[in-house]
């Protein structure tokens, strides 16, 4: 079966919300970040990964395969019925690709990382300048648009929404642009993606107190 | 014909030499990064992409694709002969992924972008920080393999590739990672790569002076 190393509400809810949306069973375990240790057994995460990073997605043959773009790629592979990415090969494939890699360097790790991890005001003034031109990107490509990519949920959704709902407990006010609200309420209904969050947002209370 | 908006020894480096390396003919666009105006006729750049960034590759039908994860991908698909990148649905195609993951988002964004864009010492306390750690996984895979993927050169080496000789610019000393300096001389001997640092070397040279 399919392992996923995760942390709630960390980037490896697109993970999650990928292989539910994929219908494939898997089971999870949960990190401690701050102390890199796995909760299952307190053993050293980085023994799972050298990165100390997740997700880690642990492959049938054992392999562990890392960082979003991969892990949702082969995610979304495993069961191309689904179809939460277009084919490879297809054209849209690299528009998928171009919207993970987005998602993962100029949200991730340009905004929301420092946000989180570093925290302090010099780390933050430039990354909190520059948020504003990052979003409208996204932004203005939703106005028309239900989706990312293509006319139907791909892990690129997944991927964003996250990141959305991270950029909201940052404090970034997303109701400036209201495609991208609208698009995150939207990708909220969606019962996969609602039974994830409230999965991993349990798990959050649980660990807080 | 195919046509890059780059800005020289930008991340758009490794999409030059990912065209060469592909013996894919190309035009190529001199963007000024600083004022977002394309070089060939003063235009406003953010016409081109709203992302006001480099790489930007125009295809054959006239669409524009960004994010050097997804060109990189797509001119190594366009001339699957020269083995740029492994097949679509490969298992080695989510390691090259995991690559251009890890190089766009851990090295470029969470590094080499606050060290030559924000500048300040704010920014960059925590970053640099950071950055052993980073380089500690490409320099433990790296130390018995000759190539990141596989057992020959990839569009996930163009990238690295890049990203260290920026580490050098920004005063990383990689020396201290045997491994990695021995990779980027191997790289740096390639004809391609030489051939396109040196176009880009003399490109910065004359900018400036
Ligand atoms: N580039 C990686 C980023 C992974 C990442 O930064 N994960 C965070 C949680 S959202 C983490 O585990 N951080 C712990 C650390 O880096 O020390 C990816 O796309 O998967
Ligand atoms: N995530 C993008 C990053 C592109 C990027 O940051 N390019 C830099 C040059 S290395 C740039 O054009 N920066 C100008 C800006 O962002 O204002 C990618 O992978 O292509």
């Amino acid at each position: 079966m399919l392992q996923l190393y995760f942390s709630p509400m960390a980037c490896s809810l697109a993970s999650r919300i990928a292989l539910m949306e994929a219908g494939l069973d898997a089971r999870y375990h949960l990190v401690h970040l701050a102390t890199k240790t796995v909760a299952d057994d307190d053993s050293d995460f980085r023994g799972i990964s050298p990165k100390g990073a997740v997700p880690v997605l642990v492959l049938e043959n054992g392999e562990r395969l890392t960082e979003c773009a991969a892990v949702l790629q082969y995610i979304a592979d495993l069961n191309p019925e689904r179809g939460l990415a277009p084919r490879p090969g297809e054209a849209d494939r690299y528009r998928l690709q171009e919207w993970l890699s987005f998602t993962g360097a100029e949200i991730h790790k340009a905004f929301l990382f420092p946000t989180f991890w570093y925290k302090d005001e010099g780390s933050l003034a430039k990354p909190r300048a520059r948020i504003a031109q990052t979003l409208s990107v996204p932004a203005a490509h939703l106005a028309d648009r239900e989706f990312l990519v293509g006319d139907s949920f791909t892990v690129a959704d997944a991927h964003l929404t996250w990141a959305l709902l991270l950029l909201r407990a940052a404090g970034v006010d997303i109701a400036q642009w209201p495609s991208l609200s609208a698009y995150l309420e939207r990708m909220r209904a969606r019962p996969m993606v609602r039974e994830a969050i409230a999965t991993e947002t349990a798990l959050r209370k649980a660990m807080a107190a």
